[in-house]
């Protein structure tokens, strides 16, 4: 499978009480046009991710919003998957140019989250969970993956020090993407004398509430080849799995993320040691150490060693998320994914400037909905 | 285009307080796998629209609730286009067939509304429309609906008694159809003289509040074969326009419907006179005139003539909503879709009983979401 990426744009991520939901859409989507310098008449098919836009914003029917946004009457779908909307929708724009049902597709990805209070977001987000089984009874997301820290710590002896490392790094390379919303370094000590929010997971351990948009334009290999697009999606795979952490055969490995890797990286024809750089998602730090063992990037209960030894910093062996991830660049939900294409992107367009992984040629990106119920990965190759 | 339709299943539609979200979903996935005689274990992919189980009921991400139903990690998404989510789940599983990416697809449509007041679902559904523009101003779904009516019957002169008739049609059918929510009939005068929601428009020219699901089973057409599957779908267009009806080109008008009709027929290879049956997006009683006449079946200004003559009935020469339509059998959002391909299903194969079309080939099935931003148009074809 060869899709190429056109064009990508993406909105400063943070508290963007200047724009609204519909202004943050079109601002990527402006920017995604602009960059791949096309006009929005060549867009056929139009597929946008978002989450919240019903409990946060009273908007739903974003799709339609999308297409309106560029005064096209072409078919225009909202996908929800939770958090990995946004590789969902990047999914179904991947499908719409493979099945030939489209030649041109932009893929978007929106949330506002900032206008509401941080109890209604943290009650709109639990929707993602098993509702009867866990938000009913009082869980909220943070508590959800305090369960798979202390899993995880408990079985594989996963120190408090090296779990606190992943939000450093991610702070680090926040700092060096003009789009993230924290652009600030922070120490381990940062992370964990901060707030407590879900035993052992402090403040500085969870992604913020934010606002931001993201689009991807996708065409077909032969328009790609004629407008010289180095980068190409070669592969997407997407698993599930149950809505509650109850009803999960382990918790403390994300088997979604195993099956939708498989997929994907069969479909693109590599393997693990291939990667040269991954963006997954770090809704929570020890989410991140779960990602990168369920993308192969390190064996089960080892992901740590990774952290220890800076290997995940963008001069490292293995970098990790040098967008920043969730935790320093931002999560607005339903963008989150498409957020990670255009990173894999500019990795491999060589874009990246101060965060700039030398000599990529393959990059991923990992997109979790829940606490693990759906997993979607892509695969970018840069072609010469 | 050959999409084989395997299986279907539908829940009883109504107030439905014995079951919740899950189980309405789940009780229409096992009716379509019965019907389509397969194990769950043969399905590749799902799809499933839903609107407002966010705000109605606290839950999200559908589209894993929809696999973990079947205990499946497949592939698994929730789309939403407002109250076309249905259909808009139904064209994502013909092109999953289509582009060879799964062999047998699950669409499934389920919508839970009845468990909180009339007041939150009015709320919910003005997600449909333009929050900013008309939802923050005040306007209700009624309301939105109730200006068309005013703007058509102005303009062609559309009489009250003409208008009340398609409910009078729609109530006939849903009294012969075993899953409808109202299965009594009615009088023009019911109509008339039941309360005022929205000047023209009474309590009985407006869709309920209901509870339901439906599932149906898509097969690539080699599969189809092998079955001995009769039913196909041959065509399936999907156009967008403003969310609000203040950037609409026309109040008496449709213009999506015009445009999505144009590419289903297209791909099909019909015209509108082929047409032996349609299922119609029948909210309020003036979208079902505003549909007949955006597929076609009649000229612009004309529609009412089919009612004046009770062409719309079962026996009649252009049956509508043989279903009893979203007026009788019921309107859960974002099973409505769905149940419209279940009925179309049901007549080519010739199992509708006492609402039985005579000899139907063609049918065609024709979903909108919010006052007309979405229009998604399938056509269904009986291969001898």
């Amino acid at each position: 499978m060869k899709v190429g990426v056109l064009g990508i744009g993406i909105t400063k991520f943070g508290e963007r009480w200047d724009q609204g939901l519909r202004e943050l859409l079109l601002d990527a989507q402006l920017r995604a046009l602009n960059d791949a310098k096309i006009d929005a008449k060549q867009i056929d098919t139009l597929f946008t991710g978002n989450m919240c836009g019903d409990s946060l914003s009273g908007q739903l029917h974003i799709g339609a919003m999308a297409a309106e946004n560029l005064n096209l009457d072409k078919p225009s779908i909202r996908v929800e998957g939770a958090c990995a909307s946004g590789s969902l929708a990047l999914r179904q724009g991947v499908h719409a140019i493979t099945s030939g049902e489209a030649r041109v597709a932009m893929v978007s990805g929106v949330e506002k989250m900032t206008d509401v209070s941080t109890e209604q977001v943290t009650t709109a987000l639990m929707g993602a969970g098993d509702e009867e089984l866990e938000g009913f009874n009082g869980l909220t997301f943070p508590g959800l993956y305090a369960l798979l820290a202390n899993a995880y710590m408990h079985k594989y002896k996963l120190k408090r020090e090296t779990l606190a490392k992943v939000s450093v790094k991610s702070h680090f390379h926040g700092a060096r993407n003009p789009y993230a919303q924290y652009q600030n370094e922070i120490t381990v000590d940062t992370v964990i004398n901060s707030p407590m929010v879900a035993d052992p997971l402090t403040l500085f351990d969870c992604s913020p509430i934010t606002d931001g948009a993201a689009s991807v334009i996708l065409v077909s290999e032969e328009i790609a080849k004629k407008a010289g697009v180095e980068v190409y999606i070669t592969g997407s795979g997407l698993a599930n799995d149950s809505l509650s952490l109850a009803r999960r055969k382990s918790l403390t490995r994300i088997d979604a993320s195993f099956v939708a890797r498989e997929k994907a990286f069969n479909q693109a024809g590599i393997t693990p040691k291939e990667v040269d750089f991954a963006e997954v998602h770090d809704c929570f730090s020890i989410a991140e150490i779960l990602a990168v063992e369920g993308l192969g990037l390190a064996k089960e209960g080892e992901a740590g060693k990774l952290y220890d030894s800076k290997q995940t910093y963008f001069d490292g062996d293995m970098p990790i998320n040098t967008s920043g991830g969730l935790k320093a660049c931002g999560h607005p939900i339903g963008a989150t994914g498409v957020k990670q294409a255009v990173e894999a992107v500019q990795q491999l367009r060589g874009e990246a400037k101060e965060r700039q992984v030398k000599g990529a040629g393959i990059g991923v990106t990992h997109n979790v909905g829940g606490s693990g119920a759906t997993v979607c990965v892509h695969v970018f190759k840069k072609v010469k």
